[in-house]
């Protein structure tokens, strides 16, 4: 919707003054808050810190303000065990620290930009009223999205955004005799609710509509948590549509790939920013409906802002509009848009969706472009995947990662990163966060000094790795295949695959056409290999078969090597890897 | 060391050349590397990987290449068990993978630059002979630098720079009866050995000729690791001259202090650039006496480059020169000279000195400046003390730690960073070290977007709040002052100190002249309260403080909040805090 023409035309109206204690005159904005979880709360508190006179009151729907929304799922799986750790703080809390007013239970269900005002409704008495603001700031977040299917209404089929469906979920998963759940969905919500259903020891299906799991990653990385997730005891179902909640003696999820009777359907299909307020009342919104910002957080009226799930701001690296709903950012806008209200320059830099989730022991990461969002943007990139351990491996412990780099093809400028692995993945993505903030290049990856003692790290600490290798494939001191490409090249006749494994390994799976030279061994073979065909060359982890293409390339062969090895395209492919 | 002049005054000499299987006519130095650890290894690996035609020789004076010199404490402490496990590459295994022949117990004794050769003396048969390059490595490494007193050089008095060391070190301490030990120094290899001797269930005695352990921090963050060492039941002494080594039924520490009888005496105070070779044949040494390179690692010699401990390179903040003794510059250095010796450009971008150790579960790390350095080099600076937890508060395991963060007063800029604490320690320094790298000031910590899940970190990360402090401070939103400030601040009687944690905190410890008013009831109280006098705000972080300051500010008082809080300035002056 565009906004109504000329109704924001104007400037910002002056705010209300106040005589302080001390004889001054100050501003005294009367300030607004639609919303007090990430965001608003973060919000509030800062206008408090920055001006002792403002009258600043929250608007709750819930009855619960500054909840932890992300910890709601470890609730339902008893990892958070008292109901009290889910609220960061209460509104007695905030009245005697903040000395900010919050009202729950009470939703803003009409603004008035051009009175200043909104429409409340007291959800307990179902009274309405009119406030005045000043200023008012939008953070009403992200409603779940549920499928317009029969009986996704139903009273047995939950969704999880507020404290009061974590505690349904959660009483209805602890009753007597719960055994089965169907979670309908596989992104963050969805994995980590099924995470913690299974918890409590019940077996849990997961109707997934896509051919992957967690669509902030790209597929390769993503079938990386699928066998977590079994190995977990989750029944992963893909390409699957509901059509039904049926509710019976408990509810049955009706599918077109079959019916899943359970006894907790918990809905995780997706979000949607709660925009309808701001809809109506004629601010611009954007993508997904999303309420339109500037970088002072400050929506199409100069005296509405708006900050969290519900906006609408810019991506990184392509300067694409973009609807994030991450805590973090919803946090830092809602700090933004406080200092701006209060006068104090301040911008939102842009959102590069940095996201982590654990299941089961495994960690996925991500952060900036997936190669799915770069296509949609239409942006070119090379990508290298590799497999390093998380801390020296002669130290014990160390778990191995998969980190997968885009970057552009001409300068290697950073685009994006993924990584999926059991330790340490927080720490490479959010090294790899900042170096895509910074606008590196994949050669300033390997110039990163980072923190090594063995406990830690490696002296070249994964993302150095991640930076060499993406430094070769720019430099072309190697070229790649991907194993995505398998499926094509393991059925050409018209090339040499080239396993530099040991014999031991190649025994154990490789693929059907390959043959093996260990590469301890290659140099005294090489006469062996055809010169006029192209040998396209793997070992476990992309690390000799490179050493065996500088080989092979010094003796002026066509080669390839097979980004990630055979460890990561056996997650995508194990039917390519035949036991000898 | 000036150079001779004239001597380095030519160009490179071109190296030979050979033809390739297919025909071509190839570069094909010889290189010869002297020193076969961190740098020498990586260079001759990333040699062969550039040139399959070059001759690779490594010379290695002790018995074994490519070992894991971090590790070796580790092996003493039984955390690593196989003796194999420390070395990372064999003589064999180089053959076998690099075509790179390592001559291991063989000494390079004398270069002649001019004449483009080495002397090598083979030390199991004493022979000495020549072998000519056209590209010649440094790598000699760092020797650990010895007291000059008596005793010092005696059979049981032992260093932990090599295998060899490790293994008499491990033996004796593994030995029926070993019961004490005595570890002279307290850097890191000092505190790593006095860690692992504990482990043996020997009681370490650790002896510091300064007032500080681990130098690299300062003594305010250091204070934090003593109090870990107590608890892990080493004995730690500072001030501590040592006069003599003494043998009788063990050997007995003779120092200013005492003496202290042991069955095994470590000395672990520093080491020096191994740059002998390099001074004797007239290349350029600068401070401490290491072999001067430029960003190419090229010495004053064309055709001699240098990597590693024995390097002198440039600091990264200052471009002061520097000689950084740790193991990711020495194998980041190792692959640059291996670049440019191929003619591939490549250059060393400057040590920032990150570093990390763990000790007892608890982690300190430090990069860039610390206050010792920036007064050093005459670089004025903010700094900042936080206190954050690992992860979030309400998901199980959080653990809290210190970010010490010093910056420029004028723009923020970043310019060193320090933390320590038991988990998250190690995230949190990579991301300030790429920040520091990437030149980003305080105002880019805040906004930056790190991974966020309940269990990897809160919505507003530790570096994100540290630089949201540093921030304000920076902006002057709020005065501080230090825990180094406390004793003179608590014998003032002209001004008050106000200490707004609740009763119950209070109760269990505060400042003498401390006046309690708890933060939610500090708004009622303010009238009690005398504006003519400054107020110095402490709580248990800095966190409810600082809101006090902004309370008190906006009243027109004047005020300090104590950065860091009770929490701490505890761990430096405790008997400060008097009980109820």
């Amino acid at each position: 919707m565009k906004p109504i023409p000329g109704l924001f035309d104007k400037p910002p109206r002056p705010v209300r003054k106040a005589t302080t204690p001390d004889g001054r005159t100050a501003d005294a904005p009367k300030v607004l808050i639609v919303g007090g979880v990430a965001g608003g709360a973060t919000a509030a508190a800062r206008l408090r810190r920055l001006n002792e006179f403002a009258e600043i009151i929250i608007f709750e729907r819930t009855g619960y303000v500054s909840y932890a929304n992300c910890g709601l799922p470890y609730y339902v799986g008893g990892v958070i065990t008292d109901k009290r750790d889910l609220t960061l703080q209460s509104p007695e809390g905030f009245a005697a620290r903040y000395n900010v007013e919050v009202r729950v239970r009470s939703e803003v269900v009409r603004i008035d930009p051009a009175a200043h005002t909104v429409l409340v409704r007291d959800l307990e008495s179902g009274r309405e009223y009119t406030e005045d603001y000043d200023k008012l700031l939008l953070s009403p977040g992200a409603r779940a999205v549920v499928p317009n299917v029969k009986g996704a209404d139903g009273e047995r089929v939950f969704t999880l955004r507020t404290v009061e469906d974590t505690l349904r979920v959660s009483e209805r998963a602890k009753a007597a005799g719960a055994e089965r759940a169907v979670v309908v969905g596989g992104g963050f919500i969805g994995l980590e609710a099924a995470e913690n259903l299974a918890r409590l020891g019940i077996k849990v299906t997961l109707l997934q509509r896509g051919k992957q799991l967690l669509p902030t990653l790209d597929a390769d990385m993503a079938a990386l948590i699928a066998e977590a997730l079994a190995a977990g005891g989750v029944d992963v179902r893909y390409g699957v549509h509901t059509s039904e909640f049926r509710e019976d003696s408990g509810v049955t999820v009706v599918t077109d790939c079959g019916e899943f009777p359970c006894d907790v359907a918990l809905i995780a299909t997706g979000v949607a920013p709660e925009s309808d307020l701001a809809l109506a009342c004629g601010l611009e919104t954007g993508i997904r409906g999303a309420i339109v910002t500037d970088e002072f957080m400050n929506t199409s009226d100069p005296d509405i802002f708006a900050a969290g799930d519900a906006v609408q701001t810019e991506e990184l690296v392509t300067r694409e509009p973009v609807n994030i709903t991450l805590a973090g950012p919803a946090n830092r806008q809602g700090r933004i848009a406080a200092d701006n209200i209060c006068g104090r320059f301040d911008v939102y830099r842009g959102s590069q969706g940095t996201s982590i989730i654990g299941l089961f022991g495994l960690t996925a990461a991500s952060t900036g472009l997936t190669e799915k969002t770069a296509a949609k943007y239409g942006i070119r990139y090379l990508k290298t995947i590799t497999l390093s351990p998380s801390h020296a491996t002669y130290y014990p412990g160390a778990e191995e990662m998969f980190i997968k780099l885009l970057f552009t093809p001409d300068a290697g400028k950073l685009l994006g990163a993924q990584i999926v692995g059991k330790s340490g993945v927080d720490k490479r993505i959010d090294v790899l966060a900042v170096a895509l903030r910074a606008g590196m290049d994949v050669s300033d990856l390997t110039a990163l000094e980072l923190a090594y003692a063995p406990p830690f790290s490696s002296a070249k600490d994964p993302v150095n790795v991640a930076g060499y290798v993406a430094e070769n494939v720019l430099n072309g001191l190697v070229k790649q295949f991907h194993a995505e490409d398998l499926p094509e090249i393991c059925d050409r006749n018209d090339i040499i695959m080239l396993d530099v494994r040991t014999r031991r390994e190649y025994d154990a799976g490789h693929f059907s056409r390959s043959t093996n030279i260990p590469l301890d061994e290659l140099r005294k073979n090489i006469d062996y290999l055809n010169k006029s065909v192209p040998i396209y060359v793997n070992c476990r982890s992309g690390t000799r078969s490179y050493i065996a293409c500088r080989i092979l390339t010094a003796h002026g062969f066509e080669c390839y090597n097979l980004a990630g090895g055979t460890a990561f395209a056996s997650h995508l492919y194990p039917e390519l890897l035949k036991k000898r």
